[in-house]
């Protein structure tokens, strides 16, 4: 696909490219693929990075130079988890864009990319528009990279197939763990990540080994939390098996559509005016404990779920090194304004291959977890989904059952 | 070492293990020890394990025959996580020894191994007394095992090792992770478990790869926590380095001894009526938010970091077993009433042996993480803490840094 502005520059310059939004186990993959593919291009000069996001974007000595970096450093690079260039979350203001391409125009900047999600489409965006207003040859590519699975026009989003694998293989444990002393702690409640999509929470469902396994109940902010429902479908867990184990989105909405957990202090919001989530693990182990006075506790992994190099999905791991190499392609052919998208191979064994959609079809739009994967229960996922994210994750560890997973006596 | 009740027994006879308290990476480790051993003796018949802890001593329909397992099955049940026989938390009463006692008699059961902390041993003690009370030839061995590592007269216990290096490895990817992403998420708490010794908590200084890495702060138990002084310790770091991270135990009080965030829910106290610890986390992160007014989330691994079978240390899982098997050595030779334990032997490289204390010894006694291992400032740990855990742990991986840990711009 060939984006405005495409093919107008000169295919000589600097690079420049920064990492943007919340850290993953592979967005460092995304930045050496980036590297190692513009070190195959002549017209490619210094590879200047930004550190932490928008904030060295309009900052001259917050350009390092990648150029240095050895290919021992580079493979070791691609395995590290968290974003090694510095992120940030920070938006651009208007201000930002001119001092931006004075930058720009100073190194002699001609390729311009940033890995991150939906704010960092929408940052790539603006860059882009303004070189094509200001007649400024620049060519704009973005990588995608955010855990929530949330962009659209792709697939899945690099990052996210390792935190489904991560929460996969440590809910599976977790619910051996709850398995084992449900007699003493009987309730768990695990939340997780995924702001107001259920992406990352259904993942857990990949827990389950076999029949009754934990997770037993799902609940995804794509449906409304009632906590009568709520109470009812543990109570009758519990009664069926003797434990529960719970996995719970940190973005649940009540009924009238306000989060379960969020906070109204100002300091707690992000500058997206997002506010700060997490917390439902504590408001539902409560929530039993108050009404049907069972025993509950949570587990919220956090930070720790999303930058796992132990537990990275190979798949994921690869596919977030070609969508940066990809990137650096398209610029030398001439393009601009683009998002690089995954796209599932048709046949029977899985393969990805790389694609591009336009800027202007990705900033502003969220792709929630779909109904056809969501259970008519509410609070389970589907055959379909299970299809759609087993081969991204690969294969999990199978561990020994001397039992069938047991009704835990009381 | 011989034990009261030693060398009075036939020898010949039948066997059952239990497992109990809250599970660990490696418990399966150490009963698998005790079933490859047990069948080395022909003086042993069957091998009974007993699900669920005291809830399987006490009842005959809870004994499971453990010889039906395979080779294979034995091998993946040495590696999986959590206590596949089921545990609890359930302490004896008066009334469950005497039917505890018709239980083994019924089964001519000789031989009794109980797997588990502090709890598990006050159980195998009253079962080994009152044997040697009734005249009943038994021969009792506590197996150590508890992530928390409060037994005495033991280096370590099995299962510790695990925790310390899942927290070793997830800390350092959670420090990376702040670092990165300080310039939105400054201040980040990781609660660890560990209940009221601090040995879980110090474990995640291993996280640091360099001088200024995360976690910056540890507070202990061991040391009462004073709010003025955490507020000042963290805004400190924050103004050197802009972002801060925080590892906090999950039983820490304050200067009168109160926990910090222990529930005063009945439904939430366990039977050895400790309360239900967690949510120190939400707590510290609270108090920087509201008098620091700096931006504060919080992780809280819970179950998920004993457990885990990716990051289990291998000398513990090794150690683990080796318990299992010295325990039916010390039996088969005619002893009783004691615990296994673990001697670190001098020496260049790592090694262990194993020994036996009486139980008499354990119970009743918690080995608090000692001042020696504490630093003056009471947030953090000693050299002589880290040359102590380091070795259990292993190779820790090396991530790649582009930069020195750096001050982020705030």
């Amino acid at each position: 696909m060939r984006a405005a502005g495409g093919g107008r520059v000169s295919g000589r310059g600097h690079l420049l490219v920064g990492q943007s939004g919340g850290p993953t186990a592979v967005i460092n993959a995304s930045l050496v693929g980036v590297i190692d593919e513009a070190r195959r291009h002549e017209g490619i000069g210094t590879l200047y990075g930004a550190r932490f996001g928008v904030l060295g974007l309009r900052r001259d000595d917050y350009l390092v130079d990648l150029g240095r970096l050895s290919g021992q450093e580079l493979a070791q690079l691609r395995h590290t988890p968290s974003a090694a260039l510095g992120s940030s979350r920070t938006m651009l203001a208007d201000s930002d864009v001119d001092r931006i391409f004075q930058i720009l125009r100073a190194r002699e900047i001609r390729f311009f990319f940033f890995i991150g999600g939906n704010g960092s489409a929408q940052t790539a965006l603006r860059v882009h528009r303004h070189a094509v207003a200001q007649g400024y040859d620049l060519r704009v590519v973005a990588i995608p990279k955010t855990i929530d699975n949330d962009l659209v026009e792709t697939d899945h989003c690099p990052g996210h197939p390792s935190v489904a694998r991560w929460l996969a293989v440590s809910v599976r444990e977790a619910g051996l763990d709850t398995e084992a002393i449900g007699t003493a702690d009987p309730v768990k409640v695990i939340e997780t990540m995924g702001r107001d999509t259920g992406w990352v929470t259904a993942s857990t469902a990949l827990a389950r080994a076999s029949d009754g396994d934990a997770p037993h109940l799902i609940y995804l902010p794509e449906r409304p939390f009632s906590t009568a429902r709520f109470l009812s479908d543990v109570e009758r867990v519990y009664q069926e098996r003797g434990h529960v184990v719970i996995a719970a989105c940190e973005g649940l909405t009540d009924e009238n559509g306000k989060f379960l957990t969020a906070s109204t202090r100002a300091v707690e919001a992000d500058p997206l005016g997002r506010p700060q989530l997490g917390g439902v693990g504590a408001t539902l182990s409560d929530l039993v404990m108050t009404h049907l006075k069972i025993k509950a506790r949570f587990d919220k992994p956090g930070t720790v779920q999303r930058v796992s190099a132990t537990l990275t999905s190979t798949i994921d791991a690869d596919e977030a090194y070609e969508v940066g190499r990809a990137a650096v392609r398209e610029a030398i052919a001439g393009r601009s304004g683009l998002m690089i998208t995954l796209i599932r191979e048709s046949g029977p064994a899985y393969r990805s291959t790389t694609g591009t959609v336009p800027l202007e079809q990705i900033v502003g739009h969220v792709r929630r977890f779909p109904d056809a994967f969501i259970a008519p229960s509410g609070h389970d996922v589907t055959a379909a989904y299970l299809d759609y994210i087993r081969p991204l994750v690969g294969a999990l560890p199978d561990y020994a059952r001397l039992f069938p997973s047991p009704k835990i006596p009381k």
